[in-house]
């Protein structure tokens, strides 16, 4: 099943069944995404038995599937990731035997083609390319295997983030307010089927190609995670419950053999060349700079859809 | 102006208008605060103008003022609570040029009576007695100057806190999801003239009195914060535009002369014993444990009404 939001001039839009080859559409029976999670069991086979489509999609039109949240918690659980990223911010992070996750804006979430504002170029602009879910409500105390169960939808998501601004925030120990600006979310919300045999141990593995200025600058797999995300599910819910509709980010999709397949962000690839060439060479986004980003399906199709962007001033 | 909500059922109550006498109420013309912080400009004036108040308040019938909100940002601006908090985590700080601050659980706040549920009497829970402000649609890029127009309401919070786990996530950089469960806030929002005198410079310069198992635990004044409100609003919004309805806190309220008027949270008086005796004598609560907060206003009433809780069990 797979699902979006057609803008129609509410903060939440209006929910879409979207037809398997993404090019036509029928109303939901409920308005919003946010009503149809908090009802899942009732609705889902509902939306799951529409198999008309009388109309013809226009992508343009389309929000972020949940185009605002209630909950939005990032984990960072690729080690190639985290390992690059602790050089280039110079930090030693303490060895933990619990996934890392910070609490992010979920106020807004760009649609696939909104250009994305930002404050100054000066800021380390960067996008990181990555997976979530969309969860029901989850009881606090819920164990990782029947937190599986709680994972409804799959997305894709560009968590913009602004470098120069991480290191002072993150060395307080707080984590990230000016660092993490409002995300972009692909267009289609899929159940984990859409996705088939890559979805497997609570991971997405495809491979999440990402271009800037239209030059390819990664295409890592999305199955290296550390965690699984039933174990991202339940580290969010330990000492709370999750509402319905709490969407739970991997991080930044990264892959051990980054000088192969690419990043999915630019300051990996600047800690790469701190690494290889004592400095990093790569700048980060102008204003004007555009970033695409699509999984590739095992069918050869985007199951989420491309987020294509540009990043404009303020 | 103060406003409540009455809880209906519904996740975001009904709002109400409440008498000056805090005894009596009236119907608002709309539904719930979250609408009326939206529409402030054209509200407020016939929120104000309310002056019959035909319904008898049962306040264990309130819910938080918002019962749930799209962002929750708390700061940590008062220093002697930084300097405690620090000895007892065992961690150092940066000196920074701005306002500490992290970005926590928005999508439920306790009312003011409810018992609260925690996952483990290990985890050292403790509470966090707190002030907050309530912003309508802040743009990114307000300045501070031009901040403190947009603080609409203020409101008193607890914000729970498990201390068990702080220090672990605190070192990873990535701020707080397990040691920052949902808060709790008092009964009544009000415009800050409702404060009088006490609402200057962008601070709350009253006395929070906090009561633990019925014996007082400190009664620290709201004045000494290190940035003001209107300072922490601009924090937010340097690089992301703030929606409105936005909770902004101070942290826990802390005075220099700690010894003399108590603290707002248990983990400074544990840090206080280290530092007299060389270790914690006071344990954190337990189950059944029970905490009051009021802040005390110029005329002798507590104009944010009082938060009365019990922890239990989840």
């Amino acid at each position: 099943m797979i699902l979006a939001t057609l803008r129609d001039g509410t903060a939440d839009g209006r929910l879409i069944v979207v037809s398997p080859e993404q090019d036509r559409f029928a109303p939901a029976p409920v308005k919003t995404l946010q009503t149809a999670i908090e009802q899942w069991e009732a609705l889902a086979p509902r939306l799951a038995d529409i198999s008309e489509f009388p109309e013809q999609l226009d992508i343009v039109q389309l929000a972020a599937p949940l185009p605002r949240a209630w909950q939005w918690l990032d984990g960072s659980v690729y080690r190639a990731h985290g390992e690059l990223m602790d050089q280039v911010i110079g930090v030693v992070k303490p060895e933990v035997d619990f996934p890392l996750m910070y609490q992010g804006a979920s106020d807004k979430f760009y649609g696939p083609f909104d250009d994305v504002r930002m404050p100054g170029e000066d800021l380390g602009i960067d996008f990181e390319g990555e997976f979530a879910v969309v969860v029901d409500a989850v009881p606090m105390g819920t164990s990782a295997e029947e937190a599986l169960a709680h994972i409804k939808l799959l997305v894709q998501i560009n968590d913009w983030s602004l470098r120069t601004l991480a290191g002072p925030e993150m060395k307080t120990g707080f984590g990230w307010v000016w660092a993490k600006p409002h995300c972009s979310m692909a267009p289609f919300a899929v159940t984990p089927d859409e996705i088939g045999e890559a979805w497997r141990n609570g991971r997405v593995c495809l491979d999440l190609l990402v271009d800037w200025n239209g030059e390819r600058f990664g295409a890592a797999n999305g199955e290296p995670m550390e965690y699984g995300f039933h174990e991202l599910v339940a580290r969010a819910a330990r000492t709370r419950d999750l509402v319905a509709g709490t969407i739970i980010g991997s991080g930044t999709v990264s892959n051990s053999n980054f000088r192969d397949v690419g990043s999915s962000c630019i300051a990996e690839r600047r800690a790469i060349e701190i690494i290889d060439q004592g400095e990093p060479k790569t700048s980060f986004m102008r204003f004007g700079d555009s970033v695409r980003m699509e999984a590739m399906g095992v069918d050869g199709r985007a199951p989420f859809g491309v987020i294509a962007q540009r990043v404009i001033a303020a």
